[in-house]
């Protein structure tokens, strides 16, 4: 049951005064439950737990962090039902969606588990002692991972359950050692709630120390400015826009001790089609990225905003056939009506702007909190010199440059801001003729596809979602994958330390059999 | 020759009209040479040069990177006596240290011509496609580390080889990929000269693109205040006080495009020393901590300016050995009349706090810049009270903490600062008693030593020098070892893409032989 309380640890409690309710855009009617703020107090009650508990939780055995993570999946899982329709009610997703996105989730957390299990990720560095060294004695040297401490998690607007409250930063901070505190998202906060109750009851099932996780209400700023501020608080994931994202990056840097902040932000994701591709694919291609394009109402971070081409016949026939495509697909709900104004006021900026021409848009009668896709076109020279036409737009909206030549692509490619993606849509044989451009795209994205679509972001060892600022505050992190944890730990070194006052991870031993680089060679063995 | 000019990529360039001067400390007087700062224009030029550059650089072989490191140690070595002189002259230190620091210097430049050379750094990963995978088809990804871009480097006055124009920060940058432009440090301008001239023949001979490196001088904040505003300068690393580091910190949060900064800064090494240890060692520990406070007239960032104890009948004794043991040595010169002045305002601002004793302070008539050692005494709770007696006294001073108890030990380390090391003095069978405290101690610090001096950094792949803010203003890096590469690079992900087009490290054939992880399995095997 959802009661509209936060968690302070493992206390529900509403001591504030403030309230509001989550929105069911379907129907366009707010739900029931009223969620209470979190206070001033609670908030700051919600970070002396967690420093208390980092004091034991930092140091416990991987096996029991993997206990707790896999009890927090199946918790999720035992939500069942209910779960999924508070999703859906708060988002306006269909079922199916939710279930996917859950399944991500468990996912992600199960992946955690796995790692910490097997426990080689704190990369174990060891140099022995080489007492004859000349002309100085060399010291035993041994180094690890180890956590930061309490992490801030904001949760994503458009991915309640994967990259909220119990997602990726939550799961990644979890394994590292760090107790975190969710700042939860007021869209979703229903789902929150309830992942939260997850999260707690598997924490008390497996004896993690309360504190390890709190859950805070907030609709305003107050409650995440407070909790960046904090004392208390050693880093901070965010996932949303770049304003917010920005915001909480700038108070963490003013802080007397600035912390951490990784925020995953804003992007267009620039898709670069080269000519024989799209003499070759063009029907094909128009239908893969209207698709793209609407997916999910075009609420996906991944989501492809700008495409870019050599102007030609191939590329009016494209925009001729994208056209179409994206007309015959049925508009779809917006998560919120707050970002489907957002989306047709960002719109409207768009497309008010001199030279830019409206190729598409869907005009037929929606209904409420419905998106209407739109798609654009524009000369290079115009786009390289308005970078309001660079800005997202969050929803089904693409804009299609022509640019002059190569040279004016790889011009716009260098010009633009970071991005997570960038894809290139192109023959085999063709793209070799393009290293300019290739490589321009390269230094502006944190990951590149070939003859693909940006959306999608497979959980996997190999994946970055990231990139060069704004699309993340650090390009040096990813948001996804195992080596996301990289985010919430620090290098930590034993000089000379007794064997049997080490941890596990670096004794002679090697008791936990994990991969350590010792004197330059990685190992499984014993010292 | 020193010229006292810049250098602009390979070009020697002096346009500017504000010049200065070195300052020979041991025989106080100015050297000779006049050093023109670097000009708006100029410092535009090495950062325009220093992207085009990136441009070709950052796609080099590892091969390629390791002959120019190689290359620049090589003709550091023949610079020969030039160098050691002109080490000596702008510092006031022996030859035997500028010998030892340059031998320091080559061997960091080697161990990175070595790490790049194998190539296994970049941290390979790979998850081939699952063509047939349900619901959905999974793609091929494959990640590698890549270069941040154009790196600005501040060197550290007290290791002007080490930590300074070609020091550690500088040979990362290279490795990594990354074009390096100096921020030369004003007080050895002619020995960065010098070593600029060794970077620029070497770059030369191994064909490294123009830009690649420049070296500014700069006697001011407005050069580097510059640089790190600049739009083309991608990453900052720094070495030097908390006051210096925190700008430089703020000017690259307050971009349009934050940077990273990594900033080496200060601290004061608390040495926990345990009842029984004192009563055993007392006076050879004496002996080590004279000896260590005062190495190299105390100018380490890992001096212990702090030593913690429980009062006892042993720590009185000890302070009374320790006292006699530092006025036995010979006070020794400091780096420059800024620095020895420096000392002398922070040991009085120290010593007037209420309820400080001085023990020991060296009275008798000393040489021009020539510094006196001193320590002090302090009873726990006004160490606890007054953060003002927390603050480093950079030069050849210490305080010695006497606690009432365990617990208020415990306190005070849970209040310091963050700090790059923290030692344990203990016999090894009481270390285990005292839990609390050692997990205090590993909370405030980057590197923790039993029974050492935290002077002497190890250069090594299990070193972490580093530590929580003020010690570094991000601890999830290491500023000296080959993982200190991490602070310039960011993962790169391809997907889909085609194996010719991959960059070597990523193609099926494996053609460089690096370690990988593929498909979760670490292997050196082709796929």
């Amino acid at each position: 049951m959802i009661t509209g309380k936060n968690y302070i640890g493992n206390n529900q409690s509403a001591k504030g005064s403030k309230t509001y309710k989550t929105f069911n855009p379907l129907l366009n009617i707010e739900n029931e439950t009223v969620f209470t703020e979190a206070t001033s107090d609670e908030i700051n009650e919600a970070v002396v737990l967690a420093s208390e508990a980092f004091r034991t939780f930092r140091t416990i055995s991987g096996k029991k962090k993997a206990a707790f993570l896999n009890a927090i999946a199946d918790e999720i899982l035992a939500l069942d039902d209910a779960l999924i329709q508070t999703y859906c009610s708060e988002t306006g997703l269909p079922e199916g969606r939710a279930k996917g996105e859950r399944g991500r989730t468990i996912g992600q957390l199960r992946m955690f588990a796995d790692l910490v299990t097997e426990g080689s990720w704190v990369e174990a560095t060891i140099d022995t002692a080489q007492p004859e060294r000349q002309p100085m004695p060399k010291s035993d040297i041994r180094k690890l991972l180890v956590p930061l401490g309490p992490v801030v998690v904001f949760g994503a607007s458009n991915f309640p359950l994967a990259y909220s409250t119990a997602g990726g930063d939550t799961a990644a901070a979890f394994a590292a050692g760090c107790p975190v505190i969710v700042k939860s998202h007021p869209m979703h906060a229903g789902t929150g709630e309830l992942v939260a109750s997850a999260i707690v009851k598997a924490a008390q099932k497996t004896g993690m120390p309360n504190g390890v996780f709190s859950n805070l209400n907030s609709s305003g700023i107050e409650v995440g400015s407070q909790l960046v501020k904090h004392k208390g608080v050693k880093a901070v994931g965010f996932t949303g826009s770049i304003k917010g994202g920005r915001a909480l990056y700038d108070l963490a840097a003013q802080r007397e001790e600035p912390i951490p902040v990784f925020a995953e932000m804003g992007s267009i994701n620039p898709v670069v089609m080269l000519p024989k591709a799209l003499k070759n694919r063009n029907e094909s291609l128009a239908k893969t990225y209207a698709s793209s394009i609407t997916l999910g109402t075009g609420q996906f971070c991944t989501n492809p905003g700008l495409l870019l081409g050599i102007k030609s016949e191939d590329l009016s026939e494209f925009i001729q056939n994208l056209s179409n495509e994206i007309l015959k697909i049925e508009p779809s709900v917006m998560l919120h009506p707050n970002i489907i104004g957002a989306y047709e006021n960002n719109k409207k900026k768009a497309t008010s702007q001199p030279e830019l021409n409206v190729v598409a848009s869907y005009d037929a009668e929606v209904k409420t909190n419905y998106a209407r896709q739109t798609i654009t076109t524009v000369e290079g020279k115009t786009f390289l010199e308005n970078p309001t036409l660079h800005q997202e737009v969050f929803g089904p909206y693409s804009i299609v440059v022509q640019c002059e030549n190569a040279i004016q692509l790889e011009q716009i490619i260098s010009k633009l801001e970071g991005q997570l993606t960038g894809t290139l849509i192109a023959e085999e044989d063709e793209a070799a003729q393009y290293p300019e451009v290739i490589s321009a795209l390269q230094n502006r994205v944190g990951r590149i596809i070939f003859n693909g679509v940006p959306t999608g972001v497979e959980v996997c060892p190999s994946m970055t979602h990231g990139g060069p600022y704004p699309a993340s505050t650090d390009s040096r992190f990813t948001a996804v994958g195992i080596h996301s944890i990289k985010r919430w730990v620090r290098p930590f070194s034993y000089q000379d330390w007794p064997d049997e006052l080490l941890p596990n991870e670096l004794k002679n031993e090697n008791p936990l059999r994990i991969s350590r680089l010792v004197n330059n060679k990685q190992t499984t063995d014993k010292i």
